[in-house]
């Protein structure tokens, strides 16, 4: 390939702080980023080089995304698949990953579905499309579990526990309710159920998929190392890596990750979480094709970014090296006020004076109560203990306040 | 301080390679770039918020840029301080470095005596207005000597040896001719004349100065660790951190730059160009007011890059920390072709397979001769060789042409 000005263009479904830290990446490579976004002045906005402004699913907003790129991805699952196949394939625009991939992971029973039959450990789950049929598959699975709306759920939104047989119904009721598709009247295809798994700890591993173009050494499959999350209120919150698991469980998630890419289609970074159970067993808990929040962390912590790596896969570029540079931690900038507000943030004097801490701001012009605002970064040095690594990046994170 | 969205947007009369750099490393602090410059489309322009299109001193550009910005900046000596200073007056927007800063800098003479009379070590110099005034100073000075333009010079422009006696006459044309202001009738002011610095090789030293305003541990001085600068026709092309001098010389270097420091007014990063001497002392060669090629390295090189480091400094952050990661190179991709054309660069997809290089694209539209168009950064690993690391990244960049 050659490097021309201007470069390619890289159109980029979703213009939130995963375009945005895209369109970072994308500039030292001499790759231009168009995103669309229907939020006027979305989070990548001033880092890229224009925003089409509409809806993800706007027929004429991704035509005109693809008509101004070399190559289309997205950083949104609600991208539609149907709309990204046909325009790909009208304006001659590689898509990546592969909108079939979308159309798998989008619906979460699909998911399970097609990597149990792949040999990849899932949880114990079941179809349910009414509430008697969620009764019956927990007398099965046991309570308590977990209530899943197949379609549009993210960040917990779109998950219910089921604590008791005095619970299926209002569960139902909820999902049906939170759910993408599906009506109280006709909820079938709205919900799926999930044996609640007794985890250790939870992991994820960001798989890569590049092609299969380039030399000698440059690989087509990948993982960057594997990284522990802690969630809270299913909300990521801090970032481990290497995590606080050994060495055969690391290495067993390694394993999971690269049968899951085998059942992924298209190029890109791939965010896999997986539970590593009381048992040390690993199981799969969800994957998102697209760079994720899990991975921030190779921002500073590794040589290549999750976001590079994913601009030099779908413009076809070699990947890079997914080692890790050092000890790494992160934590979430979430939303800490109750009313929808005018974002200010009070308190980044610290995150700026503390040395090797790294603060990323998304550029979001309101705050309400969980929104991810940004994050911390916190690079340690060879003889680091994670322990204190991880309570300094709380204690620079518990700093930072949206309130008065 | 706070945190808002939009952030504060800094100005940069500049939209070049640094310029480019400055807003990439600004957007994840949540800083906005608006850059000023007279080229439509320059390099900063796709990773910024915007370009106001216009002469770097020209006064209504400089006042639009001031008025939409909240700190101002450049990334070129071309700045005119005098209109810096009455447009930031006017629209009370702070600007940094201070505007006096440019002034000493902007003229090579008065940049050596007051570096001389601070006590800085600069190689011997003599204002020269003529012809016979260069005549005789040489007979002081001795053969070879460097005739310098005392404005408007940099990448070796500007600069003309004198080897023996009869050279003088063509020199004093040519330096005329070259430099900014005087003409053959009246060259009063153009020129001056130092010693060619027998020296064993050049150093630089990338300055800090920040604000006074932060927490205990965060120094308003500061400097980046010491590099060793590879040039060729006096163009840099390489840099090498730690440099292949020795641990006393190294400390003298970050001497001499610290006291240099104490000369500049205003906040920001300050290039400091050095020579070692064959006798191991250290020599002031020049100043650069901004972010400069020598520190590149710094982006992959150290936990702040010297961009970062600016932007915190202009906009009145809390510097961070200078300590290096890793032994780093760099290599600048100069244009190898004889006729100005379009810029299409081949070879790049081994600098993308190369693990730990990274590529940095410039996204100029055309390519001349020893233009400066991209760099590569190599980092190496604990137990690396320099040598190895160095001649790694010249091969990465040779294999890269911009010719058939």
């Amino acid at each position: 390939m050659t490097l021309t000005s201007p470069g390619p263009t890289l159109g980029v479904v979703g213009g939130g702080q995963l375009g945005r830290m895209l369109a970072e990446a994308a500039a030292p490579l001499g790759v231009e980023v168009v995103v669309s976004d229907p939020t006027p002045d979305a989070p990548a906005a001033p880092v890229a080089r224009d925003q089409v402004v509409g809806d993800f699913d706007d027929p004429e907003t991704v035509r005109e995304l693809a008509e101004r790129a070399d190559y289309l991805t997205f950083e949104i699952e609600l991208a539609d698949p149907d709309l990204l196949e046909r325009v790909a394939a009208e304006t001659d625009t590689p898509v990546h990953p592969d909108p079939e991939t979308l159309r798998i992971i989008e619906d979460k029973l699909v998911q399970k579905r097609r990597l149990a039959e792949a040999g990849v450990p899932v949880p114990e789950f079941r179809e349910v499309n009414s509430a008697d049929e969620l009764r019956a598959a927990l007398e099965d699975l046991g309570y308590p579990a977990m209530l899943k709306a197949r379609k549009g759920g993210y960040d917990g939104r779109g998950n219910v526990p089921v604590e008791s047989p005095a619970d299926v119904e209002d569960a139902f009721a909820e999902i049906v309710d939170a759910a993408q598709g599906g009506t109280p009247a006709d909820p079938a295809g709205v919900a799926m159920v999930e044996e609640m798994v007794a985890f250790e700890r939870e992991l994820a591993v960001m798989g890569c998929l590049g092609s299969a173009v380039h030399g000698e050494g440059v690989p087509e499959r990948d993982t960057f190392p594997v990284t522990e999350t802690i969630h809270e209120e299913e909300i990521l919150r801090e970032t481990v890596s290497p995590p606080r698991a050994d060495a055969a469980v690391r290495e067993r998630a390694r394993n999971v990750a690269l049968d899951v890419l085998d059942v992924m289609e298209g190029r890109g970074v791939y965010g896999i979480e997986l539970f590593e159970t009381t048992d040390g067993e690993i199981l799969l808990n969800e994957i998102a094709p697209r760079p994720h929040n899990s991975g921030h962390w190779t921002i500073e912590g590794c040589h290549t970014s999750q976001f590079e790596q994913h601009v030099r896969a779908v413009t076809r570029r070699p990947l890079g090296t997914t080692d890790r540079r050092a000890p790494t931690v992160s934590a979430n900038i979430l939303g800490d006020v109750e009313e929808r507000q005018a974002a200010t943030l009070s308190g980044e004097d610290e995150v700026f004076e503390a040395p090797r801490a790294h603060l990323h701001w998304y550029g979001k012009r309101e705050v309400y109560r969980l929104r991810k605002m940004g994050h911390v970064t916190h690079v340690g040095r060879g003889d680091v203990d994670r322990e204190e690594l991880l309570a300094d990046v709380r204690e620079l994170r518990d700093g930072l306040t949206f309130g008065e």
